[in-house]
């Protein structure tokens, strides 16, 4: 039944019944959170022997250098192989940080504003106003970097393919445009995967400024929900074959694969790029937590351990994404009031709603005990401009709690939307 | 024999007898090392314990929070309780974060240049040049981050008490002045610990800048050599006492306490700091290594524990440091060539040797394989204007080698200041 085509009085009947559902919601006293993309804590128990990996006696390198002591500013060598390996890009190519990718990026983008970039004019921020091309719906933490460092953000559309690269080379034609955020497989909160075409548009397309940067967070690298891991396009490679090896910033950690926060994140760019890191990251620190490097190292073993360790990841939150379909499907599949995606990787769904309709939905989940993501978060500055965007997380909760806030959901999407078409009506 | 009242001829047969040592020496082929100071491998065994403190199991806080998982942006509650007390403020002005307190002193100043702190009139990059009190000698990182983040510094001495506050308040008068380092106990590299007074003064001095911080580099806080450590009065006390509680921003790590590099630091300031810092915290990670927090606060149990853990580290550094006196006052006492400081704490002795002589020495030091660190590092921009201090960094080598690489550095000291005797006679 398209709610979008029914008469005012089938609309005020649909009202009443979806209005009782909601009452007797309210009445449950729920409380599930689908807010961020956390892991589950059976898939943080998956790597709980990484705790003890490294004891007494055992915190040396392969050469014998003692990991407990200062120093070591780009990464143990273990683990800029293996990163690298993670990485596709050679052991000169790649710096292995702390805990936070989030960290790598605020930093770089940070430096860039500071003290510029190799192949740039200077600090970006003496060269006027600085600008960022920003997919969306996107990563709320990716234009909180942008909006606190006064980046202004320039929106293009996402696409089945990655972001509409028109759109991209249209604005990269202007010199005050320093690069362009990506999450190029399994992009939060959408779940699309980059095309090749579009990995290789992006790598060879021209772009006004010298210093233009693609900041590639590839958080979700191995991060599928079932049928293994999807291919992306290497991107520092697509630069180098078009000319354009500074183009690549790219960005990873073990954030979502081992424990969060007690990670480790790496940064993966041209060598030029990866010696001017190093030389901004010399000013503030000694160096990484390189026992907990090593600890990474010695628990994946190798890369086939990361994939058997990452399987079993989708073994957990795999039926929870099916349920959240199952019950979109189910509950507003033919109704015209929402679209949504299902991904198969990443952390989360993206609900697209009746215009209008996004922040009255979430309100209206909370008032039921079922906390999403706040309204606009996918966007810029906190704006989605038609309200219509829902980002969902459904990892943290168990199965059962996914089916009972998705059945909230899905009724408060129904009440919010109708209520929406019989004004409009 | 004091080597400035010699004759010529005298002076000659001195370097005479000097250059054969030194050539003996060269034969020797040493290879020693007092560049930086790192704890010796000893010292890391102290704590190896700590590797394994928290495992499967066992990463949840007191309320039951998994801090295996995202967030607690400002160090989980146990954390906080244990620094608070030692640092001597109250939990709700400390952040517990990640493993540099460099990171945290380097993000503090960048965050000021980018964003202003609270009090002040905005970014400072936006108030034309700006300028930071430096006493030295100093620690070379502190200058670094000066000079890279474009700060002006302006050199005061350092006295028995502290810096010479007369010129700090004549310095602070400018209101392009924003602040100044300051290393109050065992201070890097001369050892001295600031004196209530001292204390008192730069927490009550007039200065012109509504934004004027003191960055407090707390970094030997307990880090004694036998005869338990010395007291400072507490500088964000003094402050508030004062009227002035946003002056003080204190620092403090565990690096020189555990094992450097995968330790934990804090910063301890006003709530009004904190909330600043928390605020700017905020855009570039999403939280510290809370696991690691964790295994600090279980390693040291309480401050009596943490106390007994720093009086084994002195009973293994203690007697470096006696070895690097006996030969400062076997070889050069009375021979008016050099000076050099007996601190009760910290990682160095400070030694100042005749005008124009501390590049030579330790490039002689140097050829005869004793790497110390390099001339100019404990000045601003690298360049001690009277070429005159050399810091020595005795815990990292042996007693034995600290030995032998005293008996090169005194002849070395020798050796070039007799030199220099001889041109100026």
């Amino acid at each position: 039944m398209d709610l979008t085509q029914q008469s005012p009085d089938e609309l005020a009947a649909a009202a009443d019944e979806i209005n009782q559902t909601y009452e007797s919601l309210r009445g449950r006293n729920l409380a599930l959170d689908m807010t961020r993309g956390k892991p589950a804590p059976d898939q943080l128990d998956l790597s709980d022997e990484i705790l003890t990996i490294v004891g007494p006696g055992e915190a040396h390198g392969e050469d014998g250098t003692d990991y407990r002591n200062y120093g070591i500013l780009a990464g143990i060598p273990e683990a800029k192989a293996f990163f690298a390996e993670y990485m596709e890009v050679a052991t000169s190519e790649i710096v292995v940080g702390g805990n936070s990718s989030l960290t790598l990026m605020y930093d770089a983008m940070a430096g860039g504003m500071l003290f510029g970039m190799p192949g740039g004019d200077g600090p970006w921020k003496d060269a006027g106003p600085v600008k960022f091309i920003c997919p969306v719906p996107g990563y709320d933490r990716h234009f909180a970097i942008c909006e606190r460092l006064g980046l202004e953000m320039l929106m293009v559309p996402m696409t089945a393919d990655g972001p509409d690269v028109d759109a991209v080379e249209a604005l990269a034609a202007d010199p005050a445009v320093k690069g362009m955020w990506c999450v190029p497989k399994y992009s939060n909160p959408s779940g699309e995967t980059y095309s090749d075409a579009t990995v290789d548009r992006l790598a060879a397309m021209p772009v006004a400024a010298p210093d233009f940067r693609v900041f590639w967070d590839n958080a979700y690298h191995m991060h599928h929900l079932g049928a293994g891991p999807a291919r992306v396009k290497n991107l520092l490679a697509a630069c180098k074959d078009a000319g354009n090896p500074e183009r690549a910033l790219m960005f990873g950690s073990t954030s979502k694969v081992t424990h969060p926060g007690a990670g480790i994140a790496v940064i993966a760019a041209s060598e030029t790029n990866i010696a001017d890191a190093k030389k901004k990251m010399f000013f503030s620190t000694i160096g990484p937590d390189k026992i907990n490097q090593l600890r990474h190292v010695r628990f994946f073993k190798d890369m086939a351990g990361l994939q058997a360790h990452m399987d079993k990841q989708a073994a957990i939150i795999g039926p929870k994404f099916e349920a959240v379909n199952e019950a979109l499907e189910r509950r507003l599949a033919g109704k015209g009031i929402a679209t949504w995606t299902k991904p198969e990787g990443g952390y989360f769904v993206s609900v697209d709603v009746v215009d209008g309709c996004a922040a009255e939905v979430i309100r209206l989940a909370g008032e039921a005990g079922v906390k999403l993501t706040p309204a606009g978060s996918t966007w810029p500055l906190g704006e989605d401009p038609n309200d219509r965007n829902i980002r969902l997380a459904p990892t943290m909760p168990s199965v059962e709690e996914v089916r009972a806030a998705m059945e909230a959901f899905c009724t408060c999407v129904e009440m919010a939307c109708v209520a929406k078409l019989r004004d409009a009506g």
